[in-house]
């Protein structure tokens, strides 16, 4: 049976450039960039090279990016880094979305144990938060404001640079989590008015393990890891130099390939969501314009999340019912109720996160897959008994 | 020209079964151990069963394990842990050493700008801290006492199993960065009353960017990166599958090997060591009989640190000075300072740290090496000359 994976928001398969990158860092080229002698320095040249990469596919300086373990990382020590910077000017406001990744939600709650007022703004139907809403939000004590690049569930792209300019005429410092859109979106953070954006390897066809945190030349960082002098003092720990190459490799050919990849997983993307919107009932979450090219998220009513998914993975389809990182969780997804779905059709999530190895035919295939396993769970679902015999009303209208 | 890698308390080369072992989580089983389909289900099967291998390298249970990027940051978290544990008992004072590594002095330094208050004991000659001491600086407000099981610098073995007895009868939480000494000496978490310690893969020929936190079952993690649920809700962010297998797979063959390759890594090392005290002035630094299988650390008079690493690397030997954490930092090391050696000598050490590829005619041409380099850079030492002739007094007496 074929295999589709189409969880590529969870993780990517790691391209071959980026593995082949890696191979001899972790073989011949193994120093310690903190070393003196010449394996040593040979890794100090390669990890100032891949931070140029980088720094180039994003707009930014080389200076300006900090390596850490990953996006979640790079989350923790944005947001802890601006409120150590804000609370010494007395400033401990910090405005963010009801819809963030968990990263930047629980990192925002432990500051706000610690005396931060946090302002969650709600979101419109689709997902977004609008400048109009940040500017509304700033306070004179505000020290940061957090707003994701794109929904790592439903897709939605922020209008990003906008809020940046907000931010910057407020002189509030600005902080993106990009994990979903760095490798898959243009981004410069020159042009959008980024102070500080965070990045993930694995959600770009890089290694797991590393990401990076890029900060706008005079941010002062705090240390989430203290200890050695590595990365300017400000992270510690012997840099992860294979993974580290790895990344830069992969940025470079997910932004040099950006452009078709694009267009090639919005035919897929939006095959799907045609294909899915002939369910009745059914319902896509998310914006259906400033959208993540690979992103699908669908509620179908009278369905729980954990058994499509399963019967779906009978079916060779690789997909989840939204963030990987809460799975395991009984609770619906915060961002699903955030747009406003009711519990009951929040349980019956789906999301399909395409790269760009996902074809039409592929396309076809799981539209076909979900449409059978959603008749088919139906058929057992005492609830969607209820609801065409008209006991209870249906959330999803048509 | 041969290359003798002589750094591997720095890094070390990573052994070609770890390799391997990452090899098919890199390409074919590349799934998110979060997610629900086969492929995350089985990495997450996988990652159960590194779990599993490395706790029993360690005599602990697998649950018992948080992976985290590396030694420093499971430093940070461990020290963090006990103490905001501590803090709820209002227990505030922690026992440490002088000569601890950077992760686990500067986190002690965060803690006490937080109103912690942190007892450093002196250390021994050697450089060892006993038993006594550490009981005799127990207070009723003590919630930690951290000592390394061997110092990264000089190579001293602490006596673990007794300081870790005393914390056990004072019921003070014992942590031990164990960074050096994972998969290099027998350790025995239950027997040597250990409640918590730290470990880096690629100071075992694992892989950079991953380690872990040994902390028995009762003692209370406190994050250091917040978001997702993953290990147990205690660390947050994609799990490094590939390197915690390689991890794994090193620390399997570590254990496996060691006796075999401790009897070679000694007779390489006794023999530098008796090599390295025929030149005249040289002093070793660290314990002569509790000592790291694979460390030499000497101090020579008259001697820049920094000048006979990049002569002796023009030779191929590739050494440090010491921690490679700290390197380009222009101050003497502080477990030299700790240990007794005046400022002008602490300047001139250098460290020799040997696996088992490393052979005793290797040893034969590194203490050549180092001769002729040293004979060299004293005759054109204005502070040697001045030494020789009187104006100075010698401070290594012979």
């Amino acid at each position: 049976m074929k295999t589709i994976y189409a969880d590529n928001a969870a993780t990517t398969k790691m391209s071959k450039t980026a593995l082949e990158a890696m191979m001899p860092y972790f073989t011949e080229i193994y120093g310690n960039p903190s070393s003196l002698h010449t394996p040593g320095q040979e890794a100090a040249e390669a990890l100032w090279q891949a931070r140029e990469d980088i720094a180039a596919c994003i707009g930014a300086e080389a200076r300006e990016i900090t390596f850490t373990s990953g996006g979640s990382e790079a989350d923790n020590q944005a947001i802890i880094s601006a409120a150590r910077s804000g609370a010494r000017k007395n400033k401990k406001h910090i405005i963010s979305t009801a819809v963030e990744h968990h990263a930047v939600l629980h990192t925002l709650r432990r500051l706000e144990k610690e005396g931060f007022a946090v302002t969650l703004l709600d979101v419109q139907p689709d997902g977004s938060v609008t400048p109009e809403q940040v500017k509304a939000a700033i306070r004179p004590d505000t020290c940061l404001v957090t707003v994701m690049f794109a929904n790592n569930e439903i897709g939605t792209v922020n209008p990003i640079r906008e809020i940046g300019a907000v931010c910057r005429e407020a002189k509030v410092l600005f902080h993106t989590d990009a994990v979903q859109a760095v490798g898959h979106l243009p981004i410069n953070v020159g042009e959008m008015n980024i102070d500080m954006l965070s990045a993930s390897a694995h959600k770009f066809h890089g290694p797991k393990g590393t990401g990076f945190l890029y900060a706008k030349r005079g941010v002062v960082l705090t240390n989430v890891i203290d200890g050695g002098a590595q990365e300017r003092g400000k992270r510690a720990g012997t840099e992860n130099i294979p993974a580290i190459m790895g990344m830069a490799a992969a940025l470079k050919e997910a932004c040099a390939n950006m452009e078709e990849n694009t267009a090639k997983m919005i035919a897929v993307r939006d095959r799907l969501i045609a294909g899915l919107s002939e369910i009745p009932k059914s319902v896509l979450n998310g914006s259906r314009d400033h959208r993540l090219p690979g992103n699908v998220n669908f509620c179908f009513e009278g369905i729980e999340g954990e058994s499509i998914l399963l019967l779906l993975d009978d079916k060779g389809v690789c997909a989840s019912s939204g963030s990987a990182c809460t799975s395991g969780s009984l609770d619906p997804s915060h961002v699903l109720l955030a747009i406003g779905r009711p519990h009951e059709i929040a349980h019956g999530s789906l999301r399909l996160s395409v790269d760009e190895s996902v074809t039409l035919e592929d396309a076809d295939y799981i539209i076909n897959a979900v449409k059978q396993t959603v008749e088919y769970l139906r058929n057992m679902s005492p609830v969607w008994r209820d609801l065409i015999s008209g006991k209870k009303e249906f959330t999803i209208k048509d």
